[in-house]
């Protein structure tokens, strides 16, 4: 079911072609070695449902496919239970034949604070670096992107978009590729890049910046977003050791530091177009994503700290164009 | 103009497209690393006619791109000049807009000799290792062959064909790979596989057999021309220094020996469908191949010998089937 | 001259045999790879007084390479000539048979402010990173460590490394090889291990600190030099373009900062053992150093200020221990 | 005690050295990669009788390490045991305080045929390719060879050699390496090279010679053992199917045949000095190699013939010097 070569033909002639060069030893590579234990069993329930392909579907508000008419009601359980298999569902929420996913973080209410800032997407060239199970993916398709590209390491967010895939009847202009933005070459090529919910995580922000810069053609638009800390342009937090229970989270700057960042690593029209405490309501345990959530990662006596006292999460959306000299 | 980006895309969902994991990473060293010093020229005078595309085309008799009374008469002899360019032409002969290019062999002799005893090419996937500059390869797509492929590491072959294939509008189920066949996977994907002329050239002929059979599918037919000497099961020439003025001529077994090699390599249906001595008439200097030919290579006082004293070229075309367990 | 022989030899049954992996394939293509244009004329001058060695060295309190009287007047101009073949000179000062290089560094004014502080060196594997000329392995050495690494991809430097090396007549407990650091295998061998005026340098300050870690045993001590600014836990200053007139300068945290940093990055003990203002007498122009320096990059009316209106260059000496389980 | 680091020390600075840049990554990938099941098992054997070292060792006659009164009746026991743990035994015999290792073939004898012929030892570097247990490498080190290089790929083998290299107190100046040769580097080095037993198991036997070639300094000397059939310069037999039940066996040339092969392959005094049918009584059955040998492998009623009909294994010792235009 998992098959990338779909993409490979897409691509072979296209401006995207030089990833040729490097991509197919990559991914057969990453089929060969060791994957997570439970790689199998999540191919086994994505192929219980191979057949099934939503007869509507509506992405410019949600992600819906397929109404709850298509399905008879014993489908709809035994397809539910094969989504729980999938298990924990961090972004979306999906609709699918009725089955809502709730997952643990409403991405579409991300989605709603970004949209009116970017450059329109229809026609374009989009990557979605980070793209977990591709909820964004989806929204970026029903703007009408022409071909929609995300990455993600994780084999279980590979199988999540191969199930929601599967459903919409495998449409050619939306790949998930699974690999790290460190496994890119120098594209060059797409209008649009997305790195939401990344650059924390990374030990080295500049290469991050850097590494999508170089997908950019030149004039193409970054869409960032990311933990800040409130500050001017020399503050920067480095949590000594965990933050909200994560001990890979290095690098929260303050809007104006990373703004200057932005600039030192070839963008320019650098806007922040949000900022955003977030809340227990936008992430939270569901019974899609059973573990435990923000609510208990904050001070139980000051929601505005995290459990360390750190301050708590805040997130930033900034806006800014690769220079043609960048 | 050389762009392979055609045949990714062409095998991406093709049963060859297992050579995406390997191909297109070698083929990007290949342009970038150090090539002929006349790659560059070469490829001015290809650019010269790139817009030149022939109306008629015959390939089931012979190699014949567009009728005299397409082009000029001026056209024609820039077309000529142009071609002179890409000197020495070796196989062939073709015909071009009323240019005849008489090349140093009469290609079409051996494809006459073979066409009778092969299975038929209709509708199947067909390797030509060591397809100079593709004549064979043409004849191929003459008798309906559903993909073409050639390859051949040398530059100046690839602009040979290069240069047909632009006057016959670039059709995409001809392709020419400038690759040794050490290079290739073990597709086992054609259904005839052709190696004529390459395995006295070869330091390990069972090396070679062996990556013949792996290009195979199961029963897949093999096509293999080469020098054998007359003799039994053991007789096999290694001419201890140049064999017709050639320093890199290895093996030249009898058919007998040549067949049993074929057998420990898991072929079977082995048959010896021609053995020929060759001619004046059919490898010689002509005002397309300037340099010495086969009658500066004979014992100017005994034609059956070499310069040498060897035994002077004698060929078989042997056909075997890949077994299964092979 | 250039021989990588003896380094090899002398770790072959050491606590270094793992690098044997590695580093014999990376230097052998190092060697084989484009270098510095003036990589030849170099070794030319190199080779031109291979045969001259000191009869007197001194370590402990300076690098004093033989004595005026041991060679005659004629052989110090052509030595001296030679040695200003390899223009500029940066960190040092040498003295040679009565020639004193004088550096644009004071680099023995640094090693005063630090050796009080540091775990003496004596029997120690010490590692040096970004050692330019080597001024401190001489010092090191003087210390009696046990065997002195130093590593710097620029090849001016190896050269210049060499030339000492060879009037020291090659001892072999002290070792130059160009190569970054992020080309080094996770040895987690070294005693000490020096970084001093290379993390400002690197787009990724977090990537480096490991990479330090990763050469140090358990408990082996860090001693970190890099520019800082004033300032509490969460400053840092990244220059949006230039600093000093130097492109290539991303991160200056406070020491604050930096200490958290080395926490988060598994040192503890981790002290700030020196803060200093650079001074124009500590780093300048010389005969040796013809180009412009310090007094060129800072604002001509506020010296406390670069002439980018940054904080002038201060630096700090922070030691450090690899915890055991960093 | 498997342990490379005294060969890269003893190589670092002799005429070997450009081994460093390729050898010490390729065994350092087959210690971690997966190697022969019982590994583990051998390794815990040698390791049982680590401490163990012979008093009087002869090498010169046969290979002797330790008389029987230097260890007890019970050490011996159990040093025997140990010793069949590392069955089967195919290269020798041993006599090991005491115990007689009597091998499947008696090695000595090919040794006693070739030793008037060969150019003395004294004082050579000397590579045995296909070396087995490392037999002839010790009878190489009795005749005063300076340096001994055995490789073979087999992990059982490497075992074996390195119980006697214990017994023998590790002496460093005879190492084994767990490759085959194709692995190695075109080192032009050695002074002999010795191949016995290798070149029929080879697909390509002129790689094979080519291979053998590059390791010789110019005027180096050959010394190749392989199976010959009886007949002229094109005789060669190439098994259809097994040799001696043998499924491995591809080109078995006549002594004539051979002498082309190594001419054409740059060597020069070319000479067959020793002729052999291979008997029942050199290589047999014994308590150390329990499986089938010889006997089994012949027709029972001919003895002249292999059970698939062939000739009965003859074996040539040819000697030849790599030219220096080889």
């Amino acid at each position: 079911m998992i098959d990338f070569a779909p993409f490979y033909q897409r691509i072979a002639k296209d401006r995207l072609q030089n990833w040729l060069h490097v991509l197919p030893a990559q991914l057969y590579a990453w089929m060969n070695e060791q994957r997570h234990g439970d790689f199998p069993r999540w191919q086994r329930a994505l192929a219980k449902f191979a057949g099934l392909q939503a007869q509507s579907i509506e992405l410019k508000q949600s992600v819906t496919l397929g109404r709850a008419d298509e399905i008879s009601e014993g489908e709809r359980r035994k397809l539910e239970n094969l989504l729980q298999q999938l298990h924990p569902w961090r972004k979306g929420p999906y609709d699918l034949f009725g089955i809502h996913i709730d997952t643990e973080w409403r991405s579409d209410w991300k989605w709603d604070r970004l949209i009116p800032h970017i450059s329109p997407l229809k026609g374009r060239h989009v990557l979605d670096v980070g793209c977990g199970s591709g909820y964004h993916m989806w929204r970026m398709l029903g703007e009408e992107a022409r071909l929609v590209v995300g990455i993600d390491p994780s084999a279980l967010f590979l199988c999540q978009f191969t199930a929601i895939h599967q459903l919409a009847g495998r449409p050619e202009d939306i790949f998930f590729l699974p690999l790290g933005i460190e496994a890119l070459p120098k594209l060059e090529a797409f209008d649009t890049v997305f790195s939401m919910g990344v650059l924390y995580h990374r030990p080295s922000p500049i290469d991050h910046l850097l590494q999508l810069r170089d997908q950019l053609r030149d004039g193409g638009e970054l869409v960032l977003e990311t933990l800040i800390i409130d500050g001017g342009a020399n503050d920067v937090l480095v949590p000594p050791d965990r933050y909200a229970q994560m001990r890979n989270v290095w690098f929260i700057p303050s809007a104006a530091a990373l703004s200057i960042w932005l600039e030192k690593c070839g963008f320019d029209h650098i806007r922040i177009v949000d900022e955003s405490v977030t809340t227990v309501e936008e992430q939270r345990r569901t019974p899609w994503m059973r573990n435990d959530s923000l609510a208990e990662f904050l001070d139980p006596t000051d929601s505005t700290l995290t459990i360390e006292g750190h301050p708590a999460p805040k997130r930033a959306v900034i806006i800014a164009t690769r220079r043609a000299d960048g």
